[in-house]
C-alpha cells in the first residue's frame, strides 16, 4: 500500500518515462527531473537493478553530472540480501531524487519487492523525495504492474499478466514503449479486471510528470494515452476464455502531448498550455 | 452523397468485414450475409475489382455456391469504361446482395468512383439491396475512406490519408485488419480532422452487420473497436506539424465482440446478447 504523506509534508513527484528518453541533445525529461530534484543541489540515486548491463548505472551517472547535478551515485541491488543492507538504506535517505533505469521490471519486483528498500522508497516519496523511472523502471512504480503482455490493439483475455509493483501509488497502471510496441490492448485488458485505476500508455521519449497534487503533465516528444475506465458500462472479462476478445463498453480515451495534462483525482483532461482551436 | 431511401422501402444491410473471414469451416459471417440476401433465393454479384488476382472472383463464387446461394456471378471492372457498360449495370439490378472482395481500395475508388456503377450501387442499397465488403472492400463502402496510413497506436499528424469512397453512408470511417496491423492511431487520426463520423476498427474474421435501423451488431471471432469522437473536448489537429503526435481529449472507446452492438444514430453501445456480469 502507498505510504501516507506525513503532516506538513508534500509527496514527491512521480515521473514514469516511456523509455528511450533523449540523453544528450537537450534532454527535456531528464532536465526537468533534475530541476525538480534540486538542480545543482540535487542528490540523485540511480537504481540500475532492472538492467543486466554493467554500464547502465555509470551511464546515467554521467548524464546526470552533465546536467549539473551536485551528487549522483548508482546503487545496485543484485540480491535480495543487498536490499536489506543498512548502509544502502542510509544512502537512499540522503537522496532528493531516485531514478530507476530500464531493463526487466521483474528483476525490480523480485529483487526489491517486499524488502526494507521498497518500504523506504515509499516512505521517502511520501515525505517529498522525487522518484522517476524509465521503461521497466516506469512500470515498477505503481502498485499494479504489467509484468508480461502480448502486442495488439484489442483487449484479449489472458493477454496481460499483472504483478505487484513498488506501490508508490495505486492510482494508475503504466505501460511504456506504447506506440512503438502496440500495447493499447494489454493496457485496456489490465483495466478490464478492475477498472478503478487509470491506464497510462507512455510513448518513448515521453514522460508523465505527476505532481503532489495528482496533476499529470506530459513532457517529451511523443504522446501519452490515458485510458479512463471509471465510467465503464460493461465488461465481459468474467466470462471470456483465454485468447478471446473482451467486450468493454464506455472507455474514455485521451491522447495527450507535451503541455497537456490529466488530473488523476478528478479525471479531467486539459489541453493545458496548448493553444485552443477557437483562439 | 448517400442515396435517399425511397418511400416505402428499407435500406439494405451494409456489412463491412475486417478481412480474412472464415470461408470453409462454418463461415459465420458469409453465412449471415447469404441469409440476409435471401439464402437459396439470393442472387449475389461478387465485385473482385480490388484484387489483381484472377481467381478471386471464382473463389468467392464457389464459396457462395457451397453456402447454397441460388445465383452468383462475379463482375469485374478492369477499366473505367467497364463501369459504364449498360449490360453490367443491368446485371447489378437483379442482385439481392453485392460483395466486394479485398485487395487495394484505391483500385475500387479509381475504377468505380464517379461512374454509373457507383451511383447505381448507392441507389440499389438505398432501395434494399445488401452490400458487403471485406478488407479493402470494407474500407470502400463509406463516403470517407482510409486510402493510406501508418501503423501505430498514437494519433500522428499526416499518418493517414483519406479519399472519397463509394458513399453508401457517411456515418462511419472503416479500418480493417485492425488488431493484426495496429491501426488505432490512424483511425483516430482520421476522425481528428472532423469528428462527425464514427470510427469502426474491424479485426480479421469479424464483421459489423449494419441493419437498416443503423444498429451495428458484431459477428465473427474477433473484436470491433468503436471510436466515438462526438464528445471530443479538444483537438490540436489544426496546429500540429506532420509526423507530430496529435492531442485529442474526450474520445469514447467501445470494444465490441460477437453479439454486442452499437447504434450509429444514438451512439449507444450495448452488450446485447452477452450475459451481463450482474446476472
Amino acid at each position: 500500500m502507498p505510504s501516507r504523506v506525513p503532516e506538513g509534508a508534500e509527496r514527491g513527484w512521480i515521473i514514469p518515462i516511456g523509455g528511450a528518453e533523449e540523453k544528450a541533445d537537450g534532454p527535456e525529461i531528464l532536465s526537468r527531473f533534475v530541476e525538480i530534484a534540486g538542480g545543482s543541489n540535487a542528490n540523485i540515486v540511480v537504481i540500475p537493478t532492472a538492467s543486466r548491463m554493467r554500464d547502465t548505472g555509470p551511464k546515467y551517472e554521467r548524464v546526470f553530472k552533465e546536467l549539473g547535478v551536485g551528487a549522483v551515485e548508482s546503487i545496485d541491488f543484485d540480491t535480495r540480501r543487498d536490499a536489506h543492507e543498512e548502509n544502502r538504506l542510509v544512502r537512499l535517505d540522503s537522496a532528493t531524487g531516485i531514478f530507476f533505469t530500464g531493463g526487466n521490471q521483474l528483476r525490480l519486483s523480485t529483487l526489491i519487492g517486499g524488502t526494507p528498500v521498497a518500504k523506504r522508497l515509499r516512505l521517502l516519496n511520501a515525505a517529498g523525495v522525487h522518484v522517476a523511472g524509465t521503461s521497466a523502471g516506469a512500470s515498477f512504480l505503481s502498485e499494479h504492474m504489467i509484468a508480461f503482455g502480448d502486442e495488439g490493439g484489442s483487449a484479449i483475455a489472458g493477454s496481460v499478466r499483472l504483478a505487484p509493483g513498488l506501490g508508490l501509488t495505486n492510482r494508475f497502471v503504466i505501460d511504456q514503449h506504447f506506440r512503438q510496441r502496440d500495447r493499447l490492448g494489454r493496457l485496456v485488458t489490465s483495466l478490464a479486471y478492475n477498472p478503478f485505476a487509470v491506464g497510462i500508455g507512455l510513448d518513448e521519449d515521453t514522460a508523465a510528470m505527476i505532481g503532489p497534487d495528482n496533476e499529470l503533465e506530459v513532457a517529451g516528444s511523443g504522446g501519452v494515452t490515458i485510458v479512463d475506465a471509471s465510467e465503464l458500462e460493461f465488461s465481459s472479462m468474467d466470462q471470456v476464455d483465454e485468447g478471446q476478445p473482451v467486450c468493454l463498453l464506455g472507455l474514455k480515451l485521451h491522447m495527450l502531448v507535451a503541455g497537456a495534462s490529466f488530473n488523476l483525482h478528478t479525471r479531467k483532461a486539459s489541453a493545458g498550455r496548448l493553444r485552443h482551436s477557437k483562439e
